[in-house]
């Protein structure tokens, strides 16, 4: 597997909502796909704990590792919404009050009392990230950006730094399905892995309808060598037997 | 927070095509319901690449931190999965034809050609894991569960194993809505977690119809104290106008 851009990000997943399996995971794809889109490898998640201790290790473990970081839950006004005190630790610097985050939560209305100023609680040094929806913002310091978790919220404060981020080579990616067992087309396949190395393959088997079968992903930042790797694919697939199909579209 | 059982358990999730938004994650949900099931708490997941040295890092790296880990993904035949060797190599220990495996791939039929014999290919002193459905099995080593990626066939293997796990004391969970800004139900809501440290109270924000409210769910060893703990939240929620809704069934 070769990489197609230096540009990697991680995502801190920050709820035991998700790992209790209360709530369904809506975020990480959404990051996978338009980090792609911009050029930016989404290369690791973590689902984590809402434990100070915990949130401070995972930061620090991946701001050092990844060019961005986006945490996405645990920056509302409950007891158990931690995130911005605990990314504040994991730079070492002050929790303060951020004074336009308190005028913006001024101006959406609605009484504000303690527990909404805590969402204005913030380190010492980061900068605003816009919440169109419910107003509250996110921020960014360094390199971590730190996102709420409801989806809807977390896809427009993801909009709203999309375009201030650094990308590489813009990733693409083809496929095509083979209606055949993977263990008939490893070896076939392993030789245009090992002939193409300007691109990645990846073979993802599904069962379909009681059928087994293969969708063969081929992703790389150059679009026509993407192309050729399909064609060869779709030829050697065919030779097999496999009945190889692109998708639509 | 406080931790309701010492049995602990971390998923790693391998494969780049979770990572690129290619194909939603179908595991994670079903591993923390399940685990809770048995009284283990799932602490912690991880998403990573099909790459010999991230995995072998992630495996070491959560293997002495959790009770158990259970890895899906990158035990098929083809030129990309990689989990068996680098499991190996995360133990220090060779990759080998494991004999049982190779005698349960020839019965399920179908050409045992090299590609089929690689999912045959285990760390030595590995456990073979059943597999009812597709036949190739995964494989235990110590704490390690290494299981497919195919969630139908996750499943299947995790069944296989559950009844194995030592578990701590069963987790249940009780939980009520309701239909108010959680930063109006903050202050309470941390007076009621104070009071009661015996278990732990989530809010999950939620916006339904264009309607702001919060799940409040409490969950704990002892059914009883939950109960007591939801009481007292309804209680608080109704004097605050908050329309508390208990989820039917």
């Amino acid at each position: 597997m070769s990489g197609q851009t230096d540009t990697t990000a991680c995502v801190l997943i920050i709820g035991n909502e998700i790992l209790s399996g209360k709530t369904q995971d809506a975020n990480l794809r959404f990051f996978g796909l338009e980090l792609a889109r911009l050029g930016i490898r989404l290369a690791e998640a973590r689902v984590i704990r809402d434990e100070h201790a915990t949130i401070i290790d995972h930061v620090n473990a991946c701001r050092t590792r990844f060019s961005y970081v986006f945490t996405t839950g645990g920056i509302g006004p409950t007891h158990d919404d931690i995130t911005a005190e605990a990314v504040a630790r994991a730079f070492g610097v002050e929790l303060i009050l951020n004074e336009e985050a308190v005028a913006r939560l001024r101006r959406s209305g609605g009484h504000l009392n303690e527990a909404r100023l805590k969402m204005a609680r913030m380190p010492a040094g980061a900068e605003l990230i816009d919440n169109p929806i419910s107003h509250a913002p996110g921020f960014r310091i360094a390199n971590v950006f730190v996102l709420a978790g409801i989806p809807n919220i977390a896809r427009a404060m993801f909009a709203s730094v999309a375009g201030g981020l650094s990308a590489g080579a813009r990733i693409h990616s083809a496929s095509v399905d083979v209606f055949t067992r993977e263990g008939d087309i490893a070896a076939p396949l392993e030789r245009i892995a090992d002939a193409w190395p300007g691109v990645e393959i990846g073979s993802y088997p599904f069962v379909r309808d009681g059928v087994f079968g293969a969708s063969l992903v081929v992703r790389g930042s150059d679009e026509a060598l993407i192309g050729e790797v399909i064609d060869e694919i779709v030829t050697a697939m065919t030779a097999l037997g496999g009945d190889p199909q692109r998708p639509l579209g």
